[in-house]
């Protein structure tokens, strides 16, 4: 693939499309989202907006992160706290559907949406890559038209645009591109971490507790497993209790579970065989470092039958 | 230990002691009550009636196996069937204590007390050790006062008295006095099971579909680590449930923990290092022959702060 080539006729088209108009992107810290960021900034400087929508469910320090490592790189990223409406929305729910759209709805419905009207951009640059659209004619993936999701009526909507400036690569391509523009491994090299974050880690309600123990727990295996050369590796925060006992007293504690996986695509993963030193080392953090956890379970299970996330 | 000496005196007392008089004792299977059923019946004779209460919490054939096992040694064992009560006083019940106390109410105070009185015994035999006292004071375990639970009130009961042979031993002198009696393995050397039997490997409600679940995944767990040399081994159904693909189709699919412990005593313990193929094969079959389940996770954590159990 000609990555300089494949740059520079993004670029230009972007350019001659939004012409003296504004453009939008929400950058999740993902790798396509992070090129579509990229692109969108040198095409448009001043003229292109970027906003990280913190939804209360990023991992700890991440969305400071994520704005820290473009910054370095000279790209603004405006970082939006929308932490309440998406705990409110939240609220209550245990069904995993309703959890996935209670989030997507939030962002798009209310908190993205929002910020469009607001900066007045009439284009939005959008990171969908060629499996996106591959898996949406397959059913696989629900249709993600972003204006619609984005409560955007064609009639009303008239004048927004989408732009997908990698919809013609794959992942793979995606990361070449970044290694060709020399961005941080961190973004190229991003282990996978799904849209709705640590909600699809919390079996069960979602709340700003659940999410500082399943934080926590995720920080643990991440630093722990850094090097493992695992294709992904998370903490699940399961809503079952177990009895336990600490300090002679009878206790009824949190449970969580490591997960850790081989796959090339996701489509099928075995769990990794870790070393049992590294497994015993990561539950006695978890069990000693995190308030009121007393188990800690790793997962067997190949996808199938299970999945790689939770919920 | 001299077995012999032990064995003629505790017969010799219970005979003295009962008389003319009838007996009776509830076996469970383990190793205490084991030993219980043969002193009384070398004692006493037809004067000794014993039963086994099947409470429907029990392993895949285990009423039968135990009832053949005695009918083997020429000991007859009354069956039961009380599933249909501690099914109903189990129904909508998920708080762990309130779980083992309604399986304790519905043992002594409905159906071990209604077996007494049809017996006609005044007497029962009872496989109190030296530890279980010990523990009663140190305030651990609680009182068992079995007249108290049979809800047999002092004034009242007079003439039933509590026979307790085994309360000047422990567990390792209760092993050798049936290894001493030359009891078949299966009653000497089997590996520890909870009171409350498979109540306690079930995170939630107790239910017939539920029992049937846990039970299968522990016939495969007792099947697979027989040979492993570990302390005690057995698999758990939680009550959460997790997200899975099968046949192309998503599904929320329920999830079993399998926990294998190396100790002395159960007081601590910490998890077995298994096989890695080992692993992989008892999570094969317990995703593969149980229908609903489609996670396997293996427990990492000592005790404590973890219990053995999981209620």
């Amino acid at each position: 693939m000609d990555c300089k080539k494949f740059v520079e006729e993004q670029i230009s088209q972007i350019k001659q499309t939004v012409g003296d108009a504004t453009a939008i992107n929400a950058l999740s810290g993902g790798v396509d989202s992070s090129l579509v960021t990229v692109l969108g900034h040198r095409a448009l400087g001043e003229q292109f907006k970027t906003v990280f929508v913190d939804n209360a469910l990023m991992r700890q320090g991440e969305p400071q992160r994520v704005v820290k490592t473009f910054a370095d790189m000279g790209i603004p990223v405006e970082l939006v706290d929308a932490r309440e409406e998406f705990l409110s929305a939240l609220a209550g729910l245990t069904d995993p559907e309703e959890k996935r759209q209670a989030i997507t709805d939030t962002f798009y419905a209310k908190v993205f949406s929002r910020l469009v009207r607001e900066s007045g951009a009439k284009f939005l640059l959008h990171g969908t890559i060629l499996t996106d659209i591959e898996e949406t004619i397959a059913g696989i993936k629900r249709q993600h038209n972003i204006l619609a999701q984005l409560g955007i009526d064609p009639e009303e909507a008239y004048g927004y645009s989408v732009l997908e400036p990698l919809k013609t690569l794959r992942k793979d391509g995606v990361r070449e591109v970044c290694e060709f523009l020399k961005l941080p491994a961190e973004i190229s090299q991003r282990i996978p971490f799904p849209g709705p974050a640590l909600a699809t880690r919390i079996v069960g309600e979602v709340t700003r507790e659940r999410l500082t123990t399943v934080r926590a727990a995720t920080a643990i295996v991440e630093e722990e497993l850094r090097d493992s050369g695992a294709f992904q590796y998370m903490a699940v925060l399961l809503s079952d209790r177990a009895t336990g006992i600490r300090d002679n007293k009878r206790e009824f504690g949190q449970i969580i579970v490591v997960r850790c996986i081989e796959s090339t695509d996701a489509r099928t993963a075995t769990a990794t065989i870790l070393p049992w030193d590294k497994l015993q080392h990561i539950c006695e953090r978890i069990i000693s470092e995190i308030d009121d956890v007393n188990r800690c379970l790793y997962d067997l299970t190949p996808k199938p039958p299970a999945t790689v996330e939770y919920i």
